[in-house]
């Protein structure tokens, strides 16, 4: 293992020295493919892999993305969809109540009609990617400036997808690829009714905490199942993964399909400056003082600690991964790189006019980012609600939106507000899940209280907002004010359109409605001054890089699904070598080398069927594919389409991936196949899943 | 007591409202008094109290300064001191080893000779007071500009320190009193000697943890004994505290003398927007970001949690007490009182031109605000060592500055670095206090981090400390290479004087050699264009209000010592009311309220004593004494100048007065003298303290 890896490390190395280096190292398995661009070459060259017809379109079926944002993938002909606890563990807060606790737990439901349906969790199924990049950019009249472009295009884009969802009924969205490049149409089979099948408890979901998260080696069993049902029964689906019961094997070829949500490796350098000077400190500094505030909430006492479990964990996944990001951005060598690159493209650019783009291009993306920076606070603090940490402003600002909305035609519709829209956001308006006063009021207080301080208490939008009270105060009035919390409430507001939300009195609605021109007027900002810029500027440049590069060029992550591939590999960390696996086994030994301290503590179902288990099942695994947050839930698969894994991490190098792929030592990171059929069978006894699992592996 | 305290509320209320409100409300027990300006009518008017000669002068002899942050006081005539157990933590964590972890166990010295020496711990006991404000004004040169001026006014300053050290031998600090408006000189005996004589364990000593900080009802046996030396032998010290087994009584006066650090309450209202605006939310942000780094490093392990446990709590107290100010300059009922006030001073001082004061003097601290802004990260990063959170750094620092100071005249140095201050600097200096390599690492790069984030990672400034590296890799670099973890290394730089510092090749020297011309630039700056303009400023505005108010005003804390003066008295929350005292047995019901889980874990000591404990012996109580931080471990006494208990902690109320006393709600927190005997006798076995403790009292 080791001689390959160094020998790929040269090779890095060269390509990284070399004068041609332009394109993503081939010696590497970077890249996140899109499902209609396939590399199959390089799998052909490299990995001397050539699959069957229907192999790519049976795994694009097979996989879901859910609504409280990751992966999943259908595990049996019956809707049964497996994915991350950490990704269910939106909804299992949401079903959880002061009496039964199912984060901590756990769940397995003893018969198909005990199954939990959840309050709010929507699962999509892409059915159809086309290419709609020509229609939209024809959109754009001769002569246009970058913000009537940008108009033209979001038009364009709402009128394709009220076509498609009309068509053929299925939820339809329009992407945003290459920062502009391309815009493809996605359609969806939408499922909307949703149950919970089985969760372990937390402890082992996520065995380590917050102290092993993004750390490797791992003993988690970071997995949960529900099942899809339609007409109030399971529902059949065609394409469904097969169980390999072997797992992966060190070396082995493996495919992770998922939806990354979010890469930026793309930009141009002046761009990751500001991602490094303004957007992630900025970011960072939300999330620690939201941590804080969380931790001091949940410190009053159990149940405290319950209600804010999911959101802290949130916020401390997300603080982790940026830390990582940040530190990427300020590692000289990482942005050395990336000037490299830009600047053999930009060469490039100038000896070839025809490609189309040019160096105001750079420019434009520089000088729109600068402009940002003149409005950055108020464009998170209004628009992105950075003001507003409170469900209920939330469901106020949807109520002020919707009323303003429906009275526009769909294609001059905000985003989320279109008709193709309406089935998903009536899901979350009236969803039933808990929302707990004292908590909102806590989090409305501290992001009032961050409001203030970033625009100064006497910014008279902040004194809008606070209308005379102070952050806390003021909280506590509009929680205890607002009617919200009462789902049929919420009915009442929608169903009386603009003009309820214009008489209404409830301090909550009149709070977004006094705020939502200051908001809008902040998004048009965004939307001309930088947005708009940039999608004409990187689109020119992205076009000009595929006549570079050809089609090794892969977009950056949009939150759809992508297909990525590379090898089951160890690493060294600090001169050690980092085995690929980890077993059962190891976790009993991490227990007991911690004594049993949280966050190191197995549940009693472990303790307790320990002398049952095959202790050397292989537990966690890692491998060079290429993924990030988004991806937690993804199913990895082998050269069969077999299920051998569910990717629900990446280790601590791994977190630059979100601006570079290095392949040295980051690694993403998976539950193997076999632990988990072991802890179902013999932990959990779930008998049932364990055959339902199995018939379809073997069907 | 609720129907007094309702009245008083009236009365404040009358007063507020009232237009000659401008004193301090004297229906309430506001005020830190200085020991040559106590409020004797006041005493006698309010309370009927009329004090013994030599009560003042004992009560000031008998109280002590603790230079890791806290006051104390003598107990016994053998040089016996109680002050905090947080106050002591200092001393605790360095004496602490990966075996013996004093916070968490305790310790008790069985005998004299197993006393343990403090590595770095000095304790101050005040002497004498002198007003020099006639002096140090009469050093300014007429028409001098107010840099000039303040440049006069710190050189004076130096020369009476000087002159103070050189007559009497003792440490010699003249205080700014007023923002300006008087300067005064503190003479102190010094004792770097000290050795640790008593602490309970953590757990007790902080019971309730970061939940009940700052909250009430407590049961807190916060307390640690040390006992200075001399010669070798137990200090003989003449004045010292009395114990009352008894202790106070609900509605009893109570006085506390102690050192509160720092309050804002005669602050301009623009200062108090400054703090509110700049200020505070630069200071929470910043201990948001090192509590997270601080939590990350410590559960890695039970050793790295124990390396980083002072300076966690530190930041965990820093970080609440400051978010209950921010909330109180947020509440425009405070700043709108503010405004009152100060309009009704701005009248009278334009009625009365001879007070000396014109408008402009508001303007003037209005505007040295608005430059600081201009330069304020690079004061708070640079010259406040922001960027730089490592002891190793502190060390370099201080031995660059030592090479240049010590060739200047002694009045032209630095503070800190004059002939009156080398005792402490070198007990600093060659402190063999450990300091953990991985942790200065962890602080080093998160400080690092920060600072490029502030400031843009191509500021030169940045780009300079940060030499070519991620903040990663240069606090590993810095770390890693720098010779100052060994204390005879410092010895060597230091006595090599400037020419080895230039000369060093020291990594973490020749950083702090490079940063200091601009860290000094930027301390020259704020000198010059804030300090000077201020002290000056706040000199005629303080003058103006002596002659509007009498003697009604005290000055702002300063960390020198106060007389404040209260009762103790109960209060009401949401409704309740919560009596002032708790009782031992409290805290055995409330630890099997959380059935035993941290933070509300009583040790093994006070579960394993509780059958012989009188459980309804007086535990914590509260008083409407007006403190801040730096009174933590104040004796609290009765009129006969009886010690009855011992200041820890302020309710979540108080945290505001900082900027402004209220009595409503607002109290001090105590621990009741009977619990602290009860507890040394029967939980901890200490007769031999208890005796010395009785003995003094009887003698």
């Amino acid at each position: 293992m080791q001689k390959d890896k160094s020998s790929l490390r040269c090779l890095a190395l060269l390509a990284l020295l070399s004068s041609t280096f332009l394109v993503a190292d081939l010696g590497a398995d970077e890249g996140m493919w899109l499902f209609n661009q396939i590399p199959f070459e390089t799998l052909r060259e490299k990995h001397q892999f050539v699959p069957d017809p229907g192999w790519a379109e049976h795994l694009l079926r097979a996989c879901v993305r859910l609504s409280s944002g990751g992966s999943g993938s259908f595990v049996s002909p019956e809707g049964l969809i497996l994915t991350n606890h950490h990704v269910g563990s939106d909804a299992l807060q949401k079903l959880s109540t002061p009496e039964k606790n199912l984060l901590a737990e756990g769940f397995l439901a003893d018969a198909r009609e005990r199954e939990l349906k959840c309050q709010d969790l929507e699962i999509l199924s892409l059915v159809e990617i086309v290419d709609v990049t020509a229609r939209v950019n024809g959109a754009v009249p001769q002569g246009a400036d970058p913000a009537a472009a940008g108009k033209a295009r979001r038009e364009a884009m709402a009128v394709i997808e009220k076509e498609s969802k009309d068509a053929t009924g299925g939820k339809s969205e329009v992407v945003t690829l290459y920062q502009g490049g391309q815009y493809h149409l996605y359609r969806y089979k939408r499922y909307d009714d949703v149950r919970l099948v089985m969760a372990p408890e937390t402890d082992i979901a996520f065995f380590g905490g917050d102290v092993d998260n993004f750390e490797y080696p791992r003993h988690d069993l970071d997995i949960c199942l529900f099942r899809v049902y339609e007409g109030g029964k399971p529902a059949r689906v065609e394409h469904y993964l097969r169980w390999s019961q072997s797992g992966a094997a060190d070396g082995e070829l493996v495919f992770v399909t998922g939806h990354p949500a979010s890469t930026k490796r793309l930009n141009t350098v002046d761009h990751f400056r500001f991602l490094r000077d303004v957007e992630y400190p900025s970011m960072l500094a939300m999330l620690a003082r939201k941590e804080i505030t969380l931790q001091q909430y949940s410190i009053r006492g159990l149940e405290e600690e319950r209600r804010a479990r999911d959101e802290l964990f949130g916020v401390q996944n997300s603080r982790k991964a940026r830390r990582g990001v940040l530190a990427g951005l300020l590692d000289p060598a990482i942005l050395l790189e990336k000037s490299r690159t830009e600047a053999e493209i930009r060469a490039k650019v100038v000896a070839n006019p025809q490609f189309g783009a040019t160096l105001e291009d750079w420019e434009r993306i520089a000088n729109a980012r600068r402009a940002f920076v003149g409005f950055y606070d108020e464009y998170q603090f209004l628009e992105n609600g950075r003001a507003f940490w409170s469900s209920l402003f939330g469901t106020a600002r949807t109520l002020v939106r919707l009323g303003d909305e429906r009275e526009k035609p769909n294609a001059e519709r905000l985003p989320g507000y279109r008709e193709s829209d309406m089935e998903s956001l009536e899901q979350q308006l009236y969803s039933t899940a808990p929302i707990y006063a004292d908590l909102e009021k806590v989090m409305l207080s501290d992001s009032l209280t961050s409001f203030a301080t970033a625009l100064g208490a006497e910014h008279p939008l902040v004194r809008m907002v606070l209308a005379g009270r102070s952050p806390i105060d003021r909280a506590a009035n509009l929680v205890d004010g607002t009617k919200l919390l009462d789902v049929e409430a919420r009915r009442e507001v929608a169903k009386g359109g603009r003009k309820a939300i214009a008489a209404s009195a409830d301090p909550m609605i009149v709070l977004a409605r006094a705020v939502d021109p200051y908001a809008r007027e902040a998004r048009r900002k965004y939307e001309d001054l930088v947005q708009g810029v940039e999608r004409e500027a990187y689109g020119r440049i992205a076009n000009a890089l595929f006549k570079i590069r050809g089609t090794a060029v892969y977009p950056d992550a949009t939150y759809t699904l992508r297909l990525a591939f590379g090898k089951v590999a160890g690493y060294v960390e600090g001169g050690q070598n980092v085995a690929p696996f980890t077993t059962l086994g190891g976790a009993f030994e991490k227990h007991e080398k911690h004594r049993g301290m949280p966050p190191f503590q197995l549940p009693k179902s472990w303790l307790d069927a320990r002398e049952k288990l095959d202790l050397s099942t292989p537990f966690n695994f890692v491998a060079t594919v290429d993924i990030v947050g988004g991806n937690s839930g993804s199913p990895v698969t082998n050269r069969k389409g077999e299920f051998v894994g569910i990717i629900f991490d990446g280790n601590i190098q791994s977190l630059v991936w979100d601006i570079s792929y290095t392949e040295e030592a980051a690694r993403c990171v998976a539950v193997a196949s076999p632990s988990i059929l072991e802890a179902l069978r013999k932990i959990y006894g779930a008998a049932a899943v364990v055959e339902e699992i199995l018939k379809a592996s073997r069907g």
